[in-house]
């Protein structure tokens, strides 16, 4: 049993117990689940009624409301939880157009629990850094889904398709350090750059959107972009807890450069999930798109 | 007659001369020509063909095509203009859907030019330096739509509506700070904070397809806003030649604030262009929305 008075060894690929999985919308879910299984380590997964896939039968689960936050915390401590991971999209399904359902990491909504909501409003990263510390308030330690998973991390280097020219990887330069100084304001995550310039930056909208709008832009003629051009680039924020609030990049994303007309798609290794690598990589490479890991900055 | 090599004295009030007038879309150009010729200065309007409106007719004209730098250059030199000015929107009406057709001042458009493309991408303030430097090379001396209509400029202090309360206040101040760190990256001119973050920046898309996204955000549920809150801020970028590229803000604005449920609009006072204040004001007070002109910083 590790102590949650100790984080470091909650952390140690030797920590044992039961992992606890509360589970959004999506495969990610399920994936971490296969993982913890296959590395020796029991799961049960609370399933997030109205977002949470039913395959989650698979394994020891039960499901909760969003706002049930008094439930959810007995259920892992039934279940001897100590270490717990988030993971899933939390965009409601039904509230959307189905080219926006994202497998997006998107605790966002989670803000709808009055509990949190109470404390005030902020950035993101504040209001998740408030749940992150609520639970671990209540003796648990929150991991992250790469730290079960590694093989859902994107590595360093050509992911899927050709190196990008000389030309995008200035445009890639440009993006890292603009989503780089848009994270150290709380933003988003993600930066679109084309003809040499940003043309576009993620808010609350999401990557998805994002991708809709410059294929939009392009489509009314007010961006010009010649041919298969300009690139998404996808960086954690500074600081950002990748244990709640990982990027993510999938098929749909591939989709959305893809529509947009882009070039490639530029992550930084180590800080973005990809759901299902060998379906991002086809999906690619179908579309004659690359996918680059950028080494971590230091 | 101003000497090109002077700019200082073509700045000066009592400059004199034939100003020449390069008319994009939409009512500015004719408000602009009309406070020129209120000052005493004679007036010729090129009209861009496509953009610029019939009833730039109402004063001495001709028509050119966005292309035609050589036949504009000669037209203004055959006119006896030494000053010249760039007002009027640039997104083609034609490509946009009848509530995008802003009267954004928008001379992006220009990079359709072929002698500008050539030298390179690059963000807003780097093409449109080149535009005016362009001109600049050919003897003109490039002045600002407010250098000439002092009337046209938003005020400091409030200019429609009720002062906003402490809440909207403190969205204003991250609003100013985050669109001023996106100035300094060239990036876009207007952020909108809500619930206390940064929940969309413009970039390429410009500020009504912002207030739309933020719009249907809030429809899809994706943002959770109480009743009438949050904030447009739009101010120039740090450096941004103002006499080329200057925010404006005008009745669509209102019109796409209101629809976003915002509770009013901050502009940096001497820094944003209102077209037609009366207009402005009175559709603000019917929408329920403040427009306040903030201090420059310093």
């Amino acid at each position: 049993m590790v102590s949650p008075a100790d984080p470091a060894r909650a952390r140690d690929a030797s920590a044992s117990g039961t992992v606890g999985i509360i589970a959004g919308g999506g495969h990610l879910p399920l994936k971490v689940a296969e993982a913890a299984r296959g590395s020796g380590r029991p799961v049960f997964i609370a399933g997030l009624e109205g977002w949470a896939d039913p395959t989650i039968a698979a394994f020891p689960h039960d499901w909760v409301g969003v706002g049930s936050i008094g439930r959810l915390i007995r259920l892992l401590r039934q279940h001897g939880c100590r270490e717990i991971v988030f993971v899933g999209s939390l965009v409601r399904p039904d509230l959307m157009r189905p080219d926006l359902r994202s497998l997006k990491l998107d605790f966002g909504a989670i803000r709808r629990m009055p509990s949190i909501l109470k404390r005030g409003a902020g950035g993101d990263n504040r209001l998740l850094g408030r749940i992150v510390r609520l639970f671990e308030r209540e003796g648990f330690q929150v991991l992250g889904a790469h730290e079960l998973a590694r093989d859902l991390v994107a590595p360093a280097g050509l992911i899927a398709g050709s190196a990008p020219g000389a030309k995008v990887r200035s445009e890639i330069r440009m993006g890292v350090e603009t989503a780089r100084r848009l994270g150290e304001l709380d933003i988003g995550q993600g930066v679109i750059v084309a003809a040499g310039r940003v043309v576009a930056v993620e808010a609350a909208e999401g990557t998805d959107l994002m991708l809709e709008r410059v294929a939009s832009l392009r489509t009314s003629g007010r961006l010009r972009m010649r041919g298969r051009s300009g690139v998404l680039v996808k960086v954690p924020k500074p600081g950002q807890d990748l244990r709640i609030d990982m990027p993510a990049i999938g098929e749909r994303t591939i989709e959305g450069a893809e529509t947009a007309g882009l070039a490639g798609i530029a992550v930084e290794a180590g800080g973005v999930l990809i759901a299902d690598r060998p379906a991002l990589v086809s999906a690619a490479e179908r579309a004659g798109l690359f996918v680059l890991g950028l080494p971590k900055p230091q």
